[in-house]
């Protein structure tokens, strides 16, 4: 292969070479239990405060506020199932959108199984939610809504303060999976009017299998995990200190630099190109969207097929979500913004991060055309449509 | 300070070279998501079910028995909230001994508020349950049986093989905490003919943040975190690819050492030569003890003023368990062996690993008899006593 282009920078990103930094020492001689006494546990304790505080203040939260927990699922299934705690003498009813993440559309897929009743609020052909829709789904007994901040699959960017502000009216509880949006817009808690929200180390720029839970002040979930009563008794368990701190580098570095403008001048460029293939869409909001996020559906088209061929030519994208090990049912999201069963197959989502280049950008202009073209000529469908 | 020692190594140990090396290729150059299709992600996929086999090895189970999760705690929640899905319809009672670490203690005390009955098997003076007891505490509805395999504070090893045994014949569903002995014995689930067995990575030189779960096979238990379906449904979300590689590895370079007969000799020495101080008592089982751990009582004398002092030297120790943050009753654990409640104060527990030397050992012996004699020269307790 000439080149190898990673563009799956939604799926996971390369941890950054300041987290990779930040965490060594703690991969090595700081290797205390932030719980002991001593001089080497209480180094590792001042790193996790310290990177409590950094990213309280990337997201306009206080350092109390953010919980450490094993990742973005993990901060969805605490936020989403202590509501239900929290709210149990109010009611059982959910309000979410049909585009969320598997993380918060299973777990709540899983609350409806023992009796809780979820509003499944529609999108339009851009993955936008109506806030009218939102305003009369909500009842007497609806305990919890909760709505991405951007998705994962088509970068549309969700209007979460106007969802924050209508909750907050209505005295319900509001959560956003924003796992997507940390590190890739600006976010800030207190605008968005959130009560709860979710973020996921590795997605920007640190590492696998830590992120976080932002929960406003005042707010006392149940814990997650019992045990030894670290994260202030809400998520026990030693702190992976490494993974947290991390974290903090890769955040703190990157807030600075949002809102990613040779990125969004990357994903234009491609998106620009690769539209001019025939019978291509771009999924998702034109304007509102992720910096990094170029999505497309190409008709008459598997993507697994695609993927497949762009991976032999050194490219890595996706198709449909990535965190969905091994599904080939076609995407909840695009079933959701309108796309007809049989196209939906076709998508391609094409994600950047900073470490792409222009010659990257070139490199799929120029490979992808034609392994279009060359899966369409095998395509029973493509040739009965006459082309 | 003259030395730098550590010996709290069953709070957490240095990350071994042997994990390092190993999971520093997923902190750089492979970082892919191991769902994705392409290459880097291929390799991720590869290397977290190569590490899911080199752990099942090493415990005598089969690679699909194996699921990883955040951490050591994370498994036992897991596991214990699972007895009560799994088994609903036999019954609420679980029986427990009275030394577990606080993830079971405080699980089943959760537990305990929403209507299960937990029986506390007593333990003697070396921290050993009575299997007739436990025998007779066994009813027909009984759901769980979960005992630890090693205690974390006195270094007790069970008799978790006769344990399943019983639980076998009962028909009783068996979980062990195992998170001190993985690494530090010989650990056979079919011996131990457990159900369930937690492990934890940094207690055996692995990272912080991760762990694992062995699930005999045929039993299902349900999700803990729902979302993208990874570890077959169970614990979805992102693998921490680095850390679940830093466990493998340093569970297969330790495990043919085992059972650590240097260690074992630094051990003895240590509490031979500290059992010289007036009024001091080893805690635990003198015979049947983790290889690592030496475990004490000081009467007259304030673990935690102990532990500064200690740290003052370069020394760094636990006294009750460092894993409980910010704690200061006495031990639960010391006053179940029956100490009464004002000398379980004194405790000392000394944790030895493979990175320490002879010159530890006598480092410690040189300094620990000073510091206790110093603190009981100030103690009320000790000069009322007359000495």
């Amino acid at each position: 292969m000439d080149r190898v282009v990673y563009f799956d920078n939604a799926a996971t990103k390369k941890l950054s070479k300041v987290a990779l930094d930040a965490m060594m020492p703690y991969l090595t001689e700081e290797y205390g239990n932030p719980s002991a006494v001593y001089a080497v546990g209480r180094n590792a304790k001042k790193a996790v405060e310290g990177a409590r505080k950094t990213i309280a203040e990337a997201i306009g939260a206080l350092p109390e506020e953010i919980f450490f927990t094993g990742g973005g699922t993990e901060s969805d299934n605490w936020a989403i199932k202590s509501a239900t705690e929290l709210k149990k003498g109010k009611g059982r009813h959910i309000i979410t959108s049909k585009i969320e993440h598997a993380a918060v559309h299973n777990t709540l897929e899983h609350l409806e199984a023992s009796g809780y009743e979820v509003t499944y609020l529609d999108v339009d052909k851009y993955g936008q939610i109506s806030l009218d829709e939102l305003r009369s789904a909500i009842r007497s007994d609806t305990i919890l809504i909760t709505v991405m901040a951007a998705n994962n699959e088509i970068g549309t960017i969700l209007p979460v303060s106007e969802i924050g502000k209508t909750a907050k009216e209505k005295g319900v509880l509001f959560h956003t999976d924003a796992v997507q949006a940390v590190g890739s817009i600006q976010v800030n808690v207190k605008e968005m009017n959130v009560d709860l929200l979710s973020l996921s180390g590795h997605k920007l720029g640190g590492a696998k299998g830590v992120g976080a839970l932002y929960v406003k002040k005042g707010l006392r979930l149940p814990p997650f995990l019992h045990g030894g009563g670290q994260e202030r008794g809400g998520r026990s368990g030693t702190e992976n200190v490494a993974g947290i701190v991390s974290v903090a580098a890769a955040l703190g570095d990157i807030v600075p630099r949002l809102p990613l403008d040779r990125v969004t001048r990357m994903r234009d460029r491609l998106i620009a190109g690769l539209l001019e293939i025939p019978r291509s869409h771009l999924t998702g909001d034109p304007e509102n969207r992720l910096p990094g996020v170029a999505s497309f559906i190409f008709e008459a088209i598997e993507g697994e097929s695609m993927l497949l061929m762009l991976d032999q030519c050194g490219i890595s994208a996706s198709s449909g979500s990535a965190c969905t090990s091994g599904s080939l049912d076609p995407s909840h999201v695009l079933l959701a913004a309108g796309y007809p069963h049989e196209i939906a197959h076709g998508s391609l989502r094409l994600s950047l991060g900073e470490d792409n280049t222009d010659e990257d950008i070139d490199y799929v202009l120029e490979k992808l055309p034609g392994i279009i073209a060359r899966l369409r000529s095998m395509s029973p469908l493509w040739n009965e449509a006459g082309e």
